[in-house]
């Protein structure tokens, strides 16, 4: 390294204006003071413990380097300091677009999500509502709330077994490969759908052609959607009417790449046998929504991605990049 | 072979009687008289439907050479035509005593149990609960019962990961394995207690003298146990104020292995953070019973062993074993 490259390289290790609008616990904020010491910490005054909820305006942010957690992304557009943002989410819906990506491009800056922190969580809260659809936990749960009721022939009879059954994964990327790790023991046929397949381990990979034969098999539609706007209503009612009758429909990625109504319609008629909805469009789902009331159909308040640790989780994956991005090697969950 | 040898293992070939007082659907109905053709199906007139029954005296079992489902203890001991009994369930507590032993000890009978049949769904179940739990399914579910509130902070922070967490299985064996296998892409720190501990692969095997440390460090006890007089009472208030707080208690095994006034004592008391039941003493649990309101028990009607293909399944693993039993060949799950 020589000349410009070299000044930029040293500059790593200045003093660095690090721009935060996240709200972190007590344990993780220590852990995020510590881990810059000697860099500049500015804490947003409209901060947010809502991973979910978009960060107001702030002109401070004017003067960071680096933005971590969920920044404004007009003002991530037009603050030329800012290097590099990282998203304290998996989902970046408010980022992707041409202009914030060529904003990013033309001076140099990275963009990177936590999808990693995220990915492990969502893929056990999928296979738990697998699981509990699979075993019946919510029927038997609601004879307890209500008469406490012994539905032994019932459950038993209704029970079934992932183990040879076929899944359709839409969306497949860092969730759905994690979920293929924990179905591994059950040996099941698992189909991967995203827009540009690629050859993955473990499953047979689909694109737009091949969908169709493949979800007409499935026991299981998993999806992982991001919403953009190729997502938006990709599941609507003539993808529901393509599902093999009795198929359990499961959604955690976003609530806008489902038609709702057809989802309700599906679940009347009995064509699908259950859904179990970790997001739903809006979010909070109103109480007088038809949704709550569907036959078989189970909601998780957005949940998928909740570890009790995602504080301390999100601090050491910035701080992680943090390091790499010093040294100039490959931030984890890069995006731009 | 020849002489008494050969006479013998030709008369296997030879008709046989075999007495059934299972009850099936009629695929495994007709599945089980095709496979037994050739020989007598000797169908008890006090058929059930409910493996979980004890079956009624019949005096026609005097015909039988075989028995498969659930025929009375005293009169198999009784009757000395009979080499051999397949009992159509995991449990055989009914038959597991020295009088009975030693009678079919005596006129070389064999006894096997129906353990691979339900080791499957039992191991899914276990697998079920414990993401239940961890990832909030259940509060969630109660939640869009009564008003749909969206409790979004709350349910996330209460998430919890698998990964890395500490489990103990009471009572190791087929369905313990399963469950190993199951979770072993969680990462978990496994120990295996069983009364005569064994080398066992993947899992920290315990006996008696390690159990107490072993339960102090688990996130997870899982109760596995059969009921017989060691087991009886096996988790008693000793036994769960060793747990640690916060621990999750989940029993699959049978409702005679623990205590269940000191269990509601602990929910209450807040030690245990959760319990999950499959099992209670008795069955079906009394709806004005205390485990049905204590804090964080989750209760599923002994629906564990639960599989649509039961019947099937059940047929299947007795005509193999019938097969075998005409070759000489060791018999799946025999017991003796």
């Amino acid at each position: 390294l020589a000349g410009p490259a070299a000044l930029a390289y040293l500059a790593n290790f200045m003093s660095l204006t690090i721009w935060c609008n996240g709200l972190f616990s007590p344990t993780a904020t220590a852990r995020l003071e510590q881990g810059l010491k000697g860099h500049r910490l500015l804490r947003s005054a409209k901060a947010s413990a809502s991973v979910l909820e978009a960060g107001q305006p702030d002109p401070t942010l004017a003067e960071a380097d680096i933005a971590f957690g969920q920044p404004d992304p007009a003002s991530c557009q037009r603050f030329e300091r800012l290097r590099w943002v990282e998203v304290t989410t998996a989902g970046y819906t408010r980022y992707d677009n041409e202009a914030f990506r060529s904003a990013f491009r033309q001076r140099e800056a990275a963009f990177t999500n936590a999808s990693s922190v995220f990915a492990e969580p969502c893929a056990q809260h999928v296979l738990a509502m697998m699981l509990a659809v699979s075993r019946q936990l919510l029927p038997s749960f609601r004879d307890q709330l209500t008469d406490q009721r012994w539905e032994y022939f019932q459950r038993r009879y209704d029970s079934q077994l992932l183990v040879g059954q076929t899944a359709v994964i839409l969306g497949y990327g860092a969730i759905g490969r994690r979920l293929v790790e924990l179905l591994a023991p059950f040996r099941m046929k698992v189909y991967a759908y995203r827009r540009r397949p690629l050859p993955e381990e473990g499953v047979a990979s689909v694109g737009r052609e091949d969908l169709a034969a493949a979800v007409a098999q499935a026991d299981h539609v998993i999806n992982l959607l991001p919403d953009n706007p190729d997502s938006r209503g990709f599941v609507d009612a003539e993808f529901l009417a393509g599902c093999k009758r009795g198929a359990r429909f499961y959604n955690i990625g976003r609530g806008s790449t489902v038609d709702q109504a057809a989802l309700v319609a599906s679940l009347r008629s009995e064509h699908l046998g259950a859904a179990y909805l970790d997001v739903t469009d809006p979010e909070p789902l109103p109480p007088e929504h038809a949704l709550w009331r569907a036959p078989n159909c189970f909601i998780t308040p957005h949940t998928g991605g909740g570890r009790r640790d995602q504080d301390e989780a999100l601090v050491a994956h910035f701080l992680e990049n943090l390091r790499r991005w010093q040294v100039g090697k490959p931030l984890v969950d890069r995006v731009l």
